[in-house]
Order: C-alpha cells, then sequence, then structure tokens
C-alpha cells in the first residue's frame, strides 16, 4: 500500500522541556512530505529522523502563535544553504507573511528559492492544496486567535477492473474508464451487467485529522467523522478544565469525546503541557472514554494503513 | 575559588546536524549567567544542562546571523511564561532591535518583563558591560558582517591582609583598605614596611575571551594576550583555507596560531562547518601548532581555575 504516515516531530506545548519540544508533524503521503507547524528546533528534529529536506514542499501552520512557527526561520535558512531551488509553499491564517518577510530580507537575502505564502481563512473549511491524490482541507477550531486544524485525504481512487469479465464481455477499452469510476456494461443484447460483476473495490481513500490548538469544539465532529488517525490536542487533564477553558485548550477526556462522537479509528493526543512530569495520566484519562488512544512523543511514526 | 565556567549549548556552524546545534554560550560567573549568541534550540539545551533560567539577565550577540540570534525569540517568549519580571539585556551589533520589536509585539505581547536593546560599535574595542566583580569588552572582529567576539574578565581583587603582621605592627583600622590595595606602612618611629610584609596577593583575575564569527585577524592577539581561556571559531580545516578566507571564517590552524600567539593558556575550537564527517582533524590540526586545545562540544563545561 503507499505510503501514508504520521511524524511527529514535536508535541509538547508552549513552554519547552527535556521531554517534549514545541509542535511539528511531518505527513509523508506517498514520500511526498507536508509539514504541519513549525516549533523551534523543527529543522533539527528533521535531521535526526530519516525525513529528507529536499521532499517538503508544503507547511501549514495551523495559528500564529511562536510554539507553532519560531521554527521557520531555521528551516528556511538551512534550506537554502542546502541549494534548495524549488519553491516552498507556506499556508498559514493571515499576518505571517507580514512578520516574515522583513526577516526573510535580512537573514536570507540570497536565498536560491522562493518562499510562497498563502493565508486561508479560519472561519468555513477551504481546500487550500490538491494534488492527483490528496487534498488538505482547513478545520475551523476555536483559540485565543484565528486557528485551523487540516484534514488530510486521499482521493478515492477508481475500482480494479477484473480482467476476466472484461475479456468475457469484450468489452470495448473506449468503456473502461467509466467502468472504473462505477458504471454498468449494456451487452449488444441489451443486457445490464452490473458494476459489481466487472470490478473489485479499490482500497478505500485514507484520512488523517489534525485539531491544535483549539478549545472542546463539537462542531468539528461532521468533518472529521471516519477519518482514519485523528491527532487531537490534549494540553490538560480533565483535573484542570477550567484552565484548559479559560486558555482555549482541550483536556485529554474531551479529545477522546471527540474521537469517540467522529467515529475515528484511532486518536493520537499531544500537547502536552509542561506542568505534568509524565504523560501517562493524559492516556488513562482518555482511554476511560476512546479506548483506541495512543499518546504522541517526538520520533513517533504512526502508518495509515 | 568563585565560580567562572564556560558552557557549550551549541558549536556547530549555519547549518546544524545531528552532532552540533547552532552557537550559543552561557559563561557562568559567581552563578550570574551571561549568555553569547543564541542560535535556534538555545533555551533547549538550557533545559537539558542545570543552568537556571531565572540567573540569566545579559545576553551578548556577536553578529546578526541567523545561526547566532534564531534561538532569540523562544527564549524570551519562554522567559515570559515562567513569570520572568526582571529586565532581560540583549547586546548586539546595530540593527537587531528593529528586527526583533515587532516580532515581540505580535508574539509577545503581554510579556511580564522588558526586554532592553543595547547596541555597541563594532569598530573599537567597548566596555558594555560592568559590575563589580566582571567587565565584558567588545573584541571587534572581521566578518562578512559587522562582527564582535566578547572579552569576560574578572575584576582584580585586593591582596589579603596577613592578620598577624598588621597585629604586630598595630596598623589602624582606617588604614587598612589603602594597604590592601598595595601601599606600604609607615610606623610611628618613620621605619617603612613594605606591603609585601603585610599581604598576600588575591588569585590573578581571570579572562575568558570568545572569538566568533571572523576570518583569521592577527590584529586581536593584543587584546586577548594571556587569557585564561580562548574560544576562537575553526570553521574549517586548512585544505579549505581559499573556503575559510572566501566567507571570512578560520581554519583550525589560524585558530591555533592566534592562541599560540597571543600566549593564551587554553584553546577551545567550535563553529564546525557540517562538510566534516568528525570533528578530531580540527583538533589534530590545531595541536600541531598549540597543544593545549580542545573541541568544543554541546554539554561541555569548561571551569577557569
Amino acid at each position: 500500500m503507499e505510503k501514508f504516515e504520521v511524524n511527529i516531530l514535536g508535541c509538547g506545548s508552549a513552554l519547552p522541556t527535556t521531554r517534549h519540544l514545541p509542535t511539528s508533524q511531518v505527513v509523508n503521503v506517498r514520500d511526498k512530505l507536508f509539514m504541519i507547524d513549525c516549533g523551534e528546533g523543527t529543522q533539527l528534529q528533521i535531521r535526526k529522523s530519516k525525513l529528507r529536506f529536499s521532499r517538503l514542499n508544503h507547511i501549514f501552520i495551523s495559528h500564529l502563535h511562536g510554539d507553532h512557527c519560531f521554527g521557520l526561520m531555521g528551516l528556511i535558512s538551512s534550506l537554502g544553504l542546502l541549494g534548495r531551488t524549488a519553491k516552498l509553499h507556506i499556508y498559514s491564517p493571515l499576518g505571517l507573511e507580514a512578520l516574515l518577510k522583513p526577516q526573510l530580507k535580512f537573514f536570507c537575502n540570497k536565498l536560491p528559492y522562493d518562499v510562497v505564502f498563502h493565508s486561508f481563512n479560519t472561519i468555513q473549511p477551504e481546500v487550500i492544496y490538491e494534488d492527483r491524490s490528496l487534498t488538505v482541507t482547513t478545520i475551523p477550531l476555536e483559540h485565543r486567535m484565528p486557528s485551523c486544524g487540516f484534514l488530510f485525504a486521499e482521493k478515492q481512487r477508481p475500482n480494479h477492473l477484473i480482467k476476466d469479465m472484461i475479456d468475457f464481455y469484450k468489452i470495448p477499452i473506449a468503456q473502461l474508464h467509466s467502468i472504473k469510476l462505477g458504471a454498468d456494461f449494456l451487452t449488444g443484447d441489451g443486457q445490464v451487467i452490473p458494476n459489481n460483476r466487472l470490478t473489485l473495490p479499490a482500497i478505500p481513500a485514507r484520512k488523517y485529522a489534525y485539531c491544535s490548538d483549539t478549545i472542546y469544539k463539537e462542531g468539528i465532529v461532521d468533518q472529521i467523522r471516519g477519518v482514519d488517525l485523528l491527532f487531537h490536542e490534549a494540553t490538560f487533564l480533565e483535573s484542570e478544565k477550567a484552565r484548559a477553558k479559560e486558555t482555549f485548550h482541550t483536556t485529554a477526556m474531551e479529545a477522546a469525546i471527540i474521537a469517540r462522537d467522529a467515529e475515528v479509528k484511532k486518536l493520537i493526543i499531544g500537547h502536552f503541557s509542561a506542568r505534568y512530569e509524565s504523560d501517562e495520566l493524559f492516556l488513562t484519562e482518555a482511554k476511560t472514554i476512546f479506548p483506541n488512544t495512543m499518546l504522541a512523543h517526538e520520533g513517533l511514526c504512526v502508518t495509515i494503513e
């Protein structure tokens, strides 16, 4: 099966600790790398991984808090030193370009490639990236500032033709494309051959949803329903629910409720507050609601089957 | 003896590797922490060390290349989250304040403490910091942009009084201060007691010189003569001397020549280019000229005795 992996480079919250770095992930779809958020130290984490800088062309920034974007300048600068010539696309809520442009001009005035900024609205879901096999759609969240998650969705591939049946009915080549897409076949003598006798269904398209930073927001459940993998922030434990609400973050239990209600296949939680000594309590709490939960950690690579 | 230590947080050059982070050091003088340069990941390195954020009040930036200052925003931001209220002083060549102010305004708009920027000239040595026991003086270097090293010099302490002699000559308390500073004593009957019979010399004041980034510059030798410890950049090996010159950097051999000519007690080299697979060649090369050389590495703490 073609590659669809999520690599966790950092899963701490604003204050880095010896256990966790600020947020960054790399989604690897068929060896195209898509970065989500870029906290300080992200380029160092890529160095430690087997991910290749040259495969990275698109960076998605969820919101403009420092722990989600302070690694951008170092990364952009290093890509230049590595001789990059391909454009680098950065997608974010409005404002990032104005903040980075003066720095780029000063620190990277001889950059051998272009950085292209794209801003997205944070109110309505919007397809912000599309290629032959993938779309990336924003998931509007609710935080102390405009913030969006991202839904990575493979495009559904056409059905597989059953060669023996195609031969048996002598189906003309010109009709094969529509049959792959689900059409029935009408024989010369008017008989209708239903599509499910001619094709085998393709592997279902896979989906990954990333949701951070946000207060508990039921409204996202419909958009992320049934995804294979959900990353949801869990900055606090239920015991700090008041603090979570006040700072527009989510508790581990609330993240699990979102996962359960959206009937996702698997949940990863992260963005852990530095106040907790261990992450295990997050897991225990989330599993009471949604058993198929795992903890994010730096270096984790989750394959979506 | 009172503490005077140099902690290496990062000693790579522009492109970080799995072995080396961008430049940063912390000089610990009697538990006051002074940071030199602040590359990406510096705050993470402090977390890993036993250094305490609360002891840090002064940051010295040698020059405005990203690998020497991209860690500032993350550090400033985290100090705020840690509840800092004391002013943080940042010393650099002109330009840093204009670059950071818009970011501070956007990312750290509720910072509970003040960041105070000080710019220094990069042409003439200048005392940029002074307290009861220490001065920090710039060491003008020569790089692709204005750049200075820093000379950390303890102030010479007064001599120690020899109590038995003070009692023997019944020296009045009012005269003790001048005797500590080197005065002789005149007895009632006109006899001169030389100072060296009344005092023991204090431990000689210690000095640390940091020189990075720079092309080989003989002109610094007089200013750093006899220092206890010299950190000098050694970005390249002698085999890449042309490249060193072109990029305004120093080779390991050149760093050793500076150390030898300045008669320093010990040399640490760092700022190694990412092109080399191992650091050992730097050491071998430097030691041919200056045997008391050591390699910098992340986590190294050198005590100045």
